[in-house]
């Protein structure tokens, strides 16, 4: 039987609950995902690997989009994304939490209609060999049952003419991440490196295409954030509300 | 005929001089690109549209690489990069100025022989239409006569199986830079953006990529460094010898 881990409740907002375990839990980047995604009111939304479901609940605390889909692999991140829900009483997108396999998509799926697909991904690529025991948590962080590529492609199908992909990942991964979007038809149009100091490496970057859009990428200034250590720390320094 | 314009001769260390005009000069994106590229003495070295010849210069000033062609499909730049290297007494390196179309290379190229090859490219995509005159300056700027895929291939065509590349560019080009190094078996290696302040969005990247490399991207923090306006001023700022 598979290990359960204990469940946290951990409120992100007054009426916003994330349930948390130690398999699916979320970091700074969700919460920088989330900004960087810049989502509209009249947005509708997926948003891939979900776990907890931690960004269509940041998404919650200001404007949110009229419609979230949440999606993930593992059976237990989406049982965790819905307990969160059932304890939060301020959710106002229309939230579908959908266990799927986002490489062949799922039933129903709304394929070319989606404004948005957010993606903080498996970082690590998938070195055969080295995994002997497909975990929770190397399902989670490393591309084992999809990488880069299937994330692309995938969002290609759901994502409208002109539609959006953000993700961030690992910057050792922006050469994988340029190529896997073009590959697919979408074109990276805005860029931003995150560091803990101005002088330091970044430890993360955001990254935005346009399904169909003109090369052109604008690259932002460098975003300075610390990688954080207590959620409401990193929730405050990063995204006050 | 071919508008002649004036030429000056710009001392850029001792012993060392680069013949200047109008139409083929230098700026701050090559100092910074010839110490980004990390040269070293037992080096064969190639640097595309080399203009007035002065990344083979600035490569004089610490430990010469020991060979370097300077390959410019103009004649104007190549007599330029001559009348420097006459006027220079402390050029250590083998120079070879040579006046070709690198989109084929040239007789008795050093094919698959190279260690590195830098390219400070013309920055801006070729908008058939626009173009009603190729000037010398246009031919510079612009990817009239070559573009960033053209540099890959032939680059690829010269380097030994781990040789390097390295480029600038604007960062507006970064998915096509990487783009074109990928589709040439060239694996971008070492990123690092320039920008005039912290805060400030970049103006330059320069990129290292090598030739059958395996795929990690190593971003280095940000280059705080203006992008200059006298030459004596810009040489001080960002290269001290």
């Amino acid at each position: 039987m598979a290990y359960m881990p204990a469940l946290s409740y951990e409120a992100i907002a007054d009426g916003l609950t994330v349930c948390t375990s130690s398999l699916h839990r979320f970091g700074t980047d969700a919460v920088l995902l989330t900004e960087f995604s810049g989502y509209r009111q009249k947005d509708r939304v997926c948003d891939f690997g979900t776990g907890c479901g931690i960004i269509p609940m940041l998404m919650q605390r200001q404007a949110p989009p009229q419609e979230i889909y949440g999606v993930d692999i593992q059976p237990e991140a989406i049982r965790q994304m819905c307990l969160g829900i059932a304890e939060s009483t301020a959710v106002q997108s229309v939230l579908h939490p959908v266990c799927a396999d986002l490489k062949n998509l799922w039933e129903d799926a709304p394929a070319g209609q989606l404004d948005l697909v957010t993606c903080n991904p498996p970082y690590k690529a998938y070195q055969a060999g080295i995994e002997s025991q497909l975990t929770a948590q190397k399902i989670a962080r490393h591309e084992i049952l999809c990488n880069i590529y299937d994330i692309c492609r995938s969002a290609k199908r759901l994502l409208k003419f002109g539609g959006r992909l953000c993700i961030c990942n690992r910057p050792e991964r922006l050469a994988d991440c340029i190529d896997a979007m073009r590959q697919n038809g979408i074109e990276p149009k805005r860029l931003q490196f995150v560091a803990k100091a101005a002088d330091a490496q970044p430890w993360l970057f955001l990254l935005e295409g346009r399904s169909g859009g003109k090369p052109f990428l604008n690259v932002l200034p460098l975003r300075i954030v610390g990688d954080g250590s207590g959620v409401t720390t990193r929730l405050e320094k990063t995204m006050p509300v």
